[in-house]
């Protein structure tokens, strides 16, 4: 067998594992059963595309922590984690979308075995990875049990970046400027997104500065013109067209660390409307980036930006940043802190925020972000070096260049669909 | 604004409509939450990756669907929905994440507006996206309402494709083909893993056939050797060496839908074991295929298939197919159907699998698949057209070519990790 490549040390490993046990002590917790893939892969290094099943790892006490799921993907796991083998429990693939069995059933088992019948159970309730029905569950089959709440007790101790891991965000964010760079470069009026996108993707995968590409938690967004009113975005094959904002929301990832970056290209010349914004956000930026310092809250900088951006009659509704470091998909945020007014979190060293202004405007959308670290002294450091503006690009032809994948009826497939009426299909008045 | 551009007629969302609330009615539902991302978008053509925050459509009994998510994703939604303006919902930001809040709470809000007050609700209890902290937040604002287990009901409506549909797989298809064909061409000894993917994920991005290619809900598996006794391992930035094998699972995707496929490729002269695996798995595949006909059963696929691999020796664990067609991340299956020994559901005309009998050996493996369409008459249809086949190359060279990414460190991170004891950080014995 390959030699296993696990990404950290044993000493971070351990750290990891004490910060994790410590919090599970304070909430009087026996024992932590962890779905979400990315604390997962935090504590032991199992990193598999298998999150589609139930997965998990328990934490114990004391122990080192099981890994637990689908019995093809215990293969998967004694090849990725530090743990030995034996700390590796596949259940039998009948339990698979089953209708009439769960794969809690056999969790429950490997609990009761572990001698947690009539213990104190911590879950993840609020994940993307832990269903209803698998909490129901899990309930019925260990009804001595005290099962609870713990989400966010794993994502809590990865706020703080430990040196090894900033070392990976940083080779992260080497990869997520090559992709700005080739954006800025490539994008043209007339270009198909689908193929902008295809040469981001190609990038992201290749890497960069001597480092292999991982995948990121979310693909490109990239909505251009009235459409970048909408954060969340794909793309389509479609053209960019002149006199038309794009925003792109793009993450390098090495070793599932991320370092997001968003930057806008115009492609013609923008508007007063455009430029104040620009201006404003710029300086929002840069107030925000001053106060992101150790001993300062999240709010802090969410309120800094807020100054000249309402100075240029600019509210936003939300929030303005969230932690980053290591993610899987759907998301590339921790879920723990979120850069807004209402939150009071002191910023310490080490960690680590996407500080994300997007304006989403009635019919159109401004990003400029940037991927933070909050230092010991002075403000935050930004992990990519792209500058700090709207990209304009006036010197454009309007005539579509020749495509990748040519042929006039490339777009065929687009200029179709339907255009539904003001209302909808049954015809019938809003309630 | 852009004009809509809804993917399918309004007849086929009637179509859809009508199937979901003929199941509604048979379970006495009043409303269902739907927050399946593929059955949102089944349902409505809601299309973005917005899916990380809690969203929903609800479907009532008459009326157009509502759509129901964050705020700054409600312009994303008027952007991509049938559905008029008014049928669109945004929550507040403060809602995202909060501590203090959950957006069920508004959701119960929304139903109570609608009349729910006293209703019987479906929820989608087995997904992804429906956390076990949303469900017990919904009962707790919706005493007097029933909430009941609604999984699947609109996942087993989308099993039959509709002519719509297929022209959408079938250019899903060519795209894997395309992808299958790079591969084929480029895999080589000593060229690393990563640049491989780059290319795969840029042929998909790029589309095939005049048609541009959208974001597959799996990212490319590509195990090597021993490791692909593991089906879901991604990838890094080691070369391929020659003597092994490496499978490649990917599909192509069209607005959504899907057409996956995995071939292997030996770089070397396969061994005994291998060829007569490959032999086993070619008749266990036109075994199955010949079985995948109207009338017949999933169960029957699955026992055609075994017959010949039995016959070699081998024993597979695992169901050997799913349906397929419209979906997000984090799986390209549609959770309904599972083509194996238990389940005895009757194959109709229209509907598709991934017929996937994957060979997952202790220290090898072996995937040949394909996407299949059950025939009126006669047996399934490939949408692919790759030969069904272990790829050998065998001219290959030892020497590792010359790289995009260039350089002699370009695998130094590789190379490093450390090597963990047999038992583990804590060396303590196993429980």
């Amino acid at each position: 067998m390959t030699a296993k490549q696990i990404p950290f040390t044993p000493e971070e490993y351990k750290r990891r594992l004490r910060l994790v046990r410590t919090a599970m002590q304070a909430s009087g917790l026996d024992a932590l059963f962890v779905t979400d893939p990315s604390n997962m892969a935090w504590l032991t290094a199992y990193d598999g595309w298998s999150f589609y099943v139930h997965q998990g790892v328990i934490v114990r006490l004391d122990g080192d922590p099981i890994w637990w799921g689908r019995g093809q993907d215990s293969n998967g796991a004694v090849r990725t984690v530090w743990m030995s083998d034996d700390h590796v429990h596949g259940y039998r693939d009948n339990f698979v979308q089953s209708r009439v069995r769960h794969p809690m059933q056999d969790l429950a088992r490997i609990l009761k075995d572990l001698g947690y019948e009539n213990g104190r159970i911590g879950v993840e309730m609020e994940n993307y990875y832990y269903s209803a029905k698998a909490h129901l569950t899990l309930i019925e089959e260990l009804p001595a049990a005290t099962i609870e709440d713990a989400t966010g007790i794993v994502n809590w101790q990865r706020s703080i970046k430990s040196e090894e891991e900033l070392i990976f965000m940083r080779r992260a964010a080497k990869i997520s400027d090559k992709i700005i760079n080739g954006l800025v470069e490539r994008v043209e009026v007339g270009v198909p997104k689908n193929e902008i996108v295809a040469e981001i993707l190609r990038d992201a995968a290749l890497g960069a500065d001597g480092h292999w590409g991982d995948y990121p938690a979310i693909v490109p967004l990239l909505p251009s013109g009235s459409d970048a009113a909408a954060p969340h975005l794909t793309w389509d094959g479609r053209p960019f067209q002149g006199g038309e904002a794009t925003f792109f929301e793009i993450s390098g990832c090495y070793r599932r660390y991320h370092a997001p970056l968003s930057r806008t290209i115009f492609l013609g010349e923008p508007d007063d409307t455009f430029k104040r914004a620009e201006a404003a956000l710029v300086m929002g930026l840069e107030a925000g980036l001053d106060a992101a310092r150790a001993g300062n809250r999240a709010c802090d900088i969410a309120n800094a930006l807020a100054v000249p951006l309402e100075a240029a009659g600019i509210t936003r509704g939300e929030r303005c940043g969230y932690p980053i470091g290591l993610s899987y998909p759907p998301d590339w945020g921790e879920r723990t802190i979120s850069l807004r007014a209402e939150d009071e979190t002191v910023l310490l060293p080490g960690m680590t925020f996407h500080f994300m202004p997007g304006l989403w405007m009635q019919d159109w959308g401004l990003e400029i972000t940037e991927s933070i670290l909050i230092k010991p002294e002075g403000p935050a450091e930004c992990f990519c070096s792209q500058p700090r503006k709207l990209f304009v690009k006036t010197n454009e032809q309007a005539i579509p260049r020749p495509s990748h994948i040519g042929g006039s009826d490339r777009l065929s497939d687009d200029l179709g669909g339907f255009e539904p009426s003001d209302d909808g299909l049954s015809g019938g008045k809003p309630h």
